[in-house]
């Protein structure tokens, strides 16, 4: 499954990263996201802090050597170094939020077993992305801009999924390859990229899933077709609850790109015992290409709801929405809950088994903290 | 709360209209809705079976005499005859369902009472609109462009609600309003407009609640906010659900432009008696501004699911989608299920309480259709 393309690339052993600002579901390949309350305390997620996703080793890539490729259906393929990138096109910086398909999975896996990581809901963070619009780049290639067209990205990490070995590879359609919030980034939040977040060059495709913006990018392809790379011809993809792993069939389920309404409690933490009386709730909310209008939140598990406070969206439209609100608490268990409404009037459904799927993909119910007031 | 430039138009007292092909809520305003199961017989839904929601009397305007008013933060105002507007713009043709924002509220208030009338899913049409591209319009006018505009609709009926009397009139943002797929439309389906549907001229938004569509259309404004029309300041606002009619805001509300994501049952009718064996299911689904990737139908309220097939949605991006479902029914009580999924990876809310507002809009959660199998 190699792309013949691919060309040789100064590829180092994964790094034995030890982060002690995140929590590892897996070690190899990496896989961690931060505690969620240290989520929630900046609306800009500190790239340490931010929730790494890898499908193999982490591949040390040297910038100075590092290539792009621009090719398929163009008039004029390109070769780029990345200072000719930083250089040849304009410094692009959009705020967005990067959420995992399986952000929230543990929730899901509560309800039935699922495939994948148990991530709570630290599977996003929202950074300040820069670099090269990925139109702009297009454009200088002359590629073909055919509505019915695919951007294939091809990727310098090895990944070993369920036996395949092969290089990580993705695609999105050209109608959003073309939109002005896609980049090919060098930098977040104004640093180079680490190593973990897709040094020296990552695709980052606000209001999609994780996988649609890979790291370590070196080739770029305008095509017919979605890539077939595994990642997006049979990973990723949504299946009714009724579909196992053995009865799957990858060409029937829904391509993961856009992301379904989420919200999250971040703080007060699962299980906290808490003395009675006013008590602050912090969390976030995400509606993608929509925009969060109404955060409720429930003391009582979602019988009763209340609004909470929405913050300062500092009018990113590709950044999530930080809410607080302030319960009330009488001693007793209680179900702290949280829902989110978006600007088309969808709210989020109550129970994870709404939802369930043997991938655990799209992990969006009611967010539900249990909590001790004593 | 007249617009003062509304003008004198030869309006005639409300027709008694009396069309077999719908079922009435109300006669006084004329509110009506086709069997559902008159709904799904056709992709194309005709104008004599198209839900009718008014507000106040039917106008029944002399086309010959009617004027087209362009102004606000314009250039150059207009004022065009209809046939100056169909000679002086493009004619253009857009596929596109209408739903009503209270479509379904008869799902909604089995929950808990609520405002308005008792919509089952008739609220909702689908057709095809002909008209002039409101932005082609704007820009003859020479419209100031600024994204935070509004575009206000001034129009010829009187409408009475609660206790106030008033010409209809609402608001788009102006983003909106230049978004091609927005008509002033004076044809359906290749007729004139009847007059319940608008005669000589409405406003089409695909995408958006029937409100944004309004009827009887004589003035565009472009202006800094939205229209103080209680139709727009006031009505179709969504609210929590602690809040009623006594403690509303209307300025805390949501503005209810795009709808949820919706899906019905058109066949079987609730309490349809049914023999044991293959039972077709057929209804439709809507994703408004996204895209129907799937539906599921069960037969036991929601524990089990299976797949309904799609069917030609004629490429029309902002059409219903149509699907069936063969079940295999035995003898019992059943509560056959339906949602659907768009492609954010969202899909609908299981039960009416889970969005239940004092005012019944949006009501989008599975719905259900009990039958008896004998």
């Amino acid at each position: 499954m190699l792309n013949p393309r691919t060309k040789p690339l100064a590829a180092l052993p994964a790094a034995a990263i030890d982060n002690p600002c995140l929590i590892a579901h897996s070690q190899q390949p990496y896989n961690a996201e931060p505690p969620t309350h240290q989520l929630r305390a900046s609306f800009v997620t500190p790239q340490h802090g931010f929730y790494v996703r890898s499908h193999g080793d982490i591949p040390m890539l040297d910038p100075a050597a590092h290539r792009l490729n621009v090719g398929g259906r163009v008039d004029a393929a390109l070769n780029l170094s990345l200072d000719e990138l930083r250089s040849g096109f304009p410094s692009r910086t959009v705020m967005a939020t990067m959420q995992c398909a399986g952000n929230r999975r543990a929730d899901m896996q509560r309800v039935r077993p699922t495939l994948g990581d148990p991530w709570t809901p630290g599977a996003v963070g929202n950074a300040e992305w820069t670099g090269a619009s990925l139109a702009d780049v297009l454009r200088a290639a002359g590629a073909d801009e055919d509505a019915a067209l695919h951007v294939a990205f091809d990727c310098a990490d090895e990944c070993s999924v369920e036996g395949k070995t092969f290089r990580y590879g993705a695609s999105i359609p050209i109608t959003k390859a073309l939109s002005p919030e896609v980049l090919l980034a060098y930098a977040m939040n104004g640093e180079a990229l680490k190593a973990e977040h897709g040094a020296p060059l990552r695709v980052v495709v606000p209001g999609y899933a994780g996988v649609r913006s890979p790291k370590w990018l070196h080739t770029v392809t305008v095509q017919d077709t979605p890539s077939a790379n595994p990642i997006q011809a049979d990973d990723y993809k949504l299946f009714p609850p009724h579909v196992t792993k053995e009865t799957a069939d990858p060409t029937k389920g829904i391509t993961i790109n856009g992301l379904p309404l989420n919200s999250a409690i971040c703080e007060p933490a699962p299980h906290a015992r808490l003395p009675p009386g006013p008590t602050i709730l912090r969390g976030y909310a995400i509606a993608t290409d929509r925009n969060v209008v109404r955060v409720d939140v429930s003391l009582d598990g979602g019988r009763t709801w209340s609004q909470a406070e929405l913050e300062d969206h500092r009018g990113s439209p590709w950044s999530w929405t930080l809410w607080r609100a302030t319960l009330d608490l009488p001693r007793g268990e209680h179900e702290l809950a949280v829902r989110a409404w978006d600007d088309a009037g969808q709210t989020q459904p109550a129970l994870p088994d709404d939802t369930w799927n043997f991938k655990g993909y799209l992990s969006a119910a009611w967010h539900r903290v249990p909590v001790l007031v004593e």
